[in-house]
C-alpha cells in the first residue's frame, strides 16, 4: 500500500448503520421459514393479505398507459393527488386545505415522517417518542442527529387477567412534562396506534397539546390508520388553531388502500411546516412513484363512490371481532382496541417448557420473543414481540405480550384461530 | 406565552433545508409556463416523452393484479429482481454476481447515492465529485454531514469555435490528486457523464481508479445511462479486483425503461458495501415500491426477446443525430455526445440584444441563464443552463452552454428545430 493511505478501513460503515442487531422481522420471518409447521400463519408483519380494491387497481393500470404518468412527477407531488387529498381531508380538518401549500406528497409515510424530521431537527435537537413506538421513528430522528427522548405508555392495570379497551392504556402527563428540555422541538403521536390499537381521546389530545404549546413544541401526528377506528376519533391539529399552525399530519395510501408496497404518503400541516418536509424529501427521494400517485389521487376521488371507507371500516372490525373469540375461548386476556389492524394480546397464562430449547438470539431476549418463537415452532403462527417497541429499561411492560396483524383473509383467520386453539394444553390458571 | 417556552421560533427549519434559492428546474418551468410561445417544446428536464416499451407496461399491469406485489417487499428488494439484475449485469462484470448479497435495491437511483453516502460518510468526511455534476449529489452528500471537495472537467480547447467530441472533456489528474486530503472517503463518478455525454475512456477510469487505490477510498459509479452509449464503455469495477472491492455502481429502472417515475433503482458491489447501503435505504425508504419492482424485473428478463437494449440504443442515437443536425445548421458548435440523451450546445456566437429585459432572478446569474430565458420567451424551446451544476468559482467554464434532452418524441425535435432555425438572426460570426 503507498505510503500516502491513511491508515484505516476503507469500508467502515458510518455509526448510524454499523449497528446492525438482528431486528426483530428477520428473526420472525426466518423462524417462521425454519418451522416445521409450514406454511405458517403469518399474523407478524403489517401487510394486508388482499389485494387493493378493483377500481384503484384499475386506476393504476390506466395511469400506466399515459405518458406524464411514468415520468417524474412534481417533486412536493402530483397536482391531482395533493387536490384530491386536499378535497377529502378539508371536512376532517373543519378547514379549506390548500392543495399547494399545506399538502405534500412522500414515499410512503415512513420517508414522510424522516423528512418532518430531517426539516426541522438539528444535530442533537430533542424529540419525543411514546413507548411503544413504530421502530422507523427511532432511525429516522437519529439520522438527521436528533436525540429520542421515550416516555412510556403503561398497559391497563388489569391487563394480564381481563380483557380491556386498548383506551385504557395510558401516558403520564407529569412523565411527558418531565421529558421536555430545553432541546425538545418534537412530539411524536401516534393515533390509532400500532401496536396498542388506542384512539388517543379528545382530552388526552389536549392535554398533549397544552404541553406543544406550551414549551413551543412541534406536533408530528402519525395518523396512518385515520380510515380503522372502532370509536371516536379525534386529529389534534383540529383541536385550535395554535395546534393547527404546529403540527404536521401524517397519512398513507398504503394503509388507506391496502397498498403498503406503494410507497405513497403525504404530510398535512400550515404551510411554514409543509415547506420545509418539502424541501427535504426533494433532497431525499427527489420525486414520488408516479403511476401509483394518480391511482390513489383516483382512489380517494371515487372512494365515497363505492362506500369504500365504511366498507373499509366495517370489515376490518368485522375481522377483528371474529379473531379474538380465539382468545375468549382460551380466556386469554387481550387489548380490544379502539382502531387499526392489530391486536395485543396478553400471554402470562402461557406456561412455556421449561425445558424448551431458545436458540441464543431468542434466549437472550425478553419472554415475548420465546412466546413468539414457541408459536412459529409449536402452533404455526407468527406474531410480533412488542418489547421491540421498548427501550431495553421499559421493555418488561411488555414482555408477556404478542401483537397480532388480522389485516388478513377470513381463511387465514380462522386457519390461524383452529392452530392458536392448541395453545389450550400449556394455559395455566 | 408561559415563562417556561423557550425564545425561538418554533418553526425553524433545519439549516440543511433553509437555504431555499430557487433551483434551476422551477425557474426554467416557470419561465416556459410564462412563455408567449405556447406550448413550449421542453427540451429541459430528462424525462422521456414516450412510455415505457409495452412489455414493461403490461408486466406492471400483471403485477397489479397479484397481492404479494402490491404489498411491502423485503427491504433489499424483491428476490425476483435481485435475480433478473444479477443475470443481466454478471456478463458485464465478469463475474457472477450473487443477487442476495452483491446487489440492493433503491427507491430509485437518487435515494440509492444517498443511502451510500448515508451509509459511508460521517460527519465532515469528504467526497469528490466532478464538475459539472448531477445537482441532487451535492444535498446527498451533505445531509449526513459530509463536505463535498470538487474538480472541474474542462472543455474541448476550441468548444466555442468547433464541434467536438464530449470525450475531449477532461480531467486534471493533478487536479484531483491535489483535492484528495486524510478526510476523503469516496470519489463519485459518473459514465455516461450527465450533462456532458462523455463516456469515460479505460485509461482515465484506470487513472481515477489508481488515485482511489493508492489513497483507499471507495467509488461510487453513476452508471444510469449505461444502456446508452455510442462508443466502447467501461465500468470502473471491472477494471481490477481491487476496484471491484471498492466501487458502488449504481443503475436506473427510470433510465433504463423510460420510466422516471417509477423510483426504481438499484446498487451493485461487494458485499462489505452493499450490506450498508442496505441498511440505510432501510432507514431511510424502508422499502421500494412492489409492483414496479416486479415490472422491472421483468423488464430485464425479457429484454432480449425483444432485442430492447439494441433498438434502445439505435433509436436514442438516431434522435441525437437527427437533432443536432440544426447546430450543424446554424453554425453553432456542439459537444457531440457519446452517450446519454444530453447534448451540449455551445453559444457563444448567439448575440443576446444589449437592451433585453431579464428579471432579476435571471439577470443576477451567469450568461447561460439569459440564454435558456431568451430561448424560452423568443424561440419558445426550453433547455438547461448549466453552470447550475458548476460552483460559482468554476460557472465561467460552462456560461455560453445550454443542455438539450433529445429522449423525445420526433415530432417534438422537428418542431424544436424548426423554431430553434429562428436563432439564426441572433448569430454573428
Amino acid at each position: 500500500m503507498s505510503s500516502s493511505a491513511p491508515l484505516r478501513d476503507p469500508y467502515k460503515p458510518a455509526a448510524r448503520v454499523a449497528g446492525q442487531r438482528q431486528d426483530v422481522w428477520s428473526i420472525v420471518n426466518e423462524a417462521a421459514a425454519a418451522s416445521p409447521m409450514q406454511p405458517i400463519v403469518n399474523m407478524g408483519q403489517g401487510f394486508f393479505g388482499y389485494n387493493p380494491p378493483q377500481f384503484v387497481i384499475d386506476a393504476a393500470k390506466l395511469a400506466l398507459d399515459k405518458v406524464d404518468c411514468n415520468q417524474y412527477s412534481p417533486t412536493k407531488g402530483r397536482p391531482r393527488l395533493k387536490k384530491a387529498i386536499a378535497d377529502a381531508y378539508s371536512p376532517f380538518f373543519g378547514r379549506k386545505l390548500d392543495p399547494e401549500k399545506e399538502v405534500t406528497i412522500t414515499t410512503g409515510a415512513n420517508e414522510g415522517m424522516l423528512s418532518a424530521f430531517m426539516g426541522f431537527l438539528e444535530r442533537d435537537d430533542e424529540a419525543i417518542v411514546f413507548e411503544p413506538f413504530f421502530d422507523q421513528y427511532i432511525s429516522n430522528i437519529e439520522m438527521p442527529g436528533g436525540k429520542v427522548v421515550y416516555v412510556p405508555m403503561h398497559p391497563p392495570p388489569n391487563g394480564a387477567f381481563e380483557t380491556s379497551s386498548a383506551g385504557e392504556w395510558t401516558i403520564n402527563m407529569d412523565a411527558l412534562e418531565a421529558a421536555i428540555t430545553p432541546k425538545t422541538r418534537m412530539i411524536v403521536l401516534n393515533s390509532p396506534h400500532n401496536p396498542i390499537g388506542k384512539v388517543f381521546s379528545r382530552e388526552e389530545l389536549l392535554a398533549i397539546g397544552a404541553m406543544a404549546t406550551k414549551h413551543n413544541l412541534i406536533l408530528l401526528s402519525d395518523e396512518v390508520y385515520d380510515k380503522l377506528y372502532y370509536v371516536p376519533f379525534t386529529r389534534i391539529a383540529t383541536l385550535s388553531d395554535d395546534l393547527w399552525q404546529r403540527t404536521l399530519t401524517v397519512g398513507s395510501g398504503g394503509k388507506n388502500f391496502y397498498a403498503t408496497g406503494w410507497r405513497v404518503g403525504w404530510l398535512m400541516g400550515p404551510e411554514h411546516l409543509i415547506k420545509y418536509v418539502s424541501a427535504a424529501h426533494t433532497r431525499i427521494c427527489y420525486s414520488s412513484v408516479s403511476p401509483l400517485q394518480e391511482a390513489t389521487a383516483i382512489g380517494f376521488e371515487e372512494a365515497d363512490k363505492y362506500n369504500f371507507w365504511e366498507e373499509s371500516k366495517k370489515e376490518m372490525k368485522g375481522k377483528m371481532d371474529k379473531f379474538n373469540k380465539v382468545w375468549q375461548e382460551l380466556g386469554l386476556p387481550y387489548s380490544d382496541p379502539e382502531g387499526g389492524y392489530f391486536v395485543l394480546v396478553n400471554m402470562a397464562k402461557v406456561k412455556l417448557p421449561e425445558d424448551y430449547d431458545f436458540p441464543p438470539h431468542v434466549a437472550e431476549r425478553p419472554r415475548d420473543f420465546k412466546l413468539s418463537w414457541f408459536l412459529i415452532k409449536e402452533v404455526g403462527v407468527a406474531a410480533i414481540p412488542p418489547t421491540e417497541f421498548f427501550t431495553p429499561e421499559n421493555a418488561h411492560i411488555v414482555e408477556d405480550w404478542l401483537r397480532f396483524a388480522v389485516c388478513k383473509n377470513d381463511e387465514i383467520l380462522e386457519t390461524a384461530m383452529e392452530r392458536l386453539r392448541g395453545l389450550k394444553k400449556y394455559i395455566k390458571e
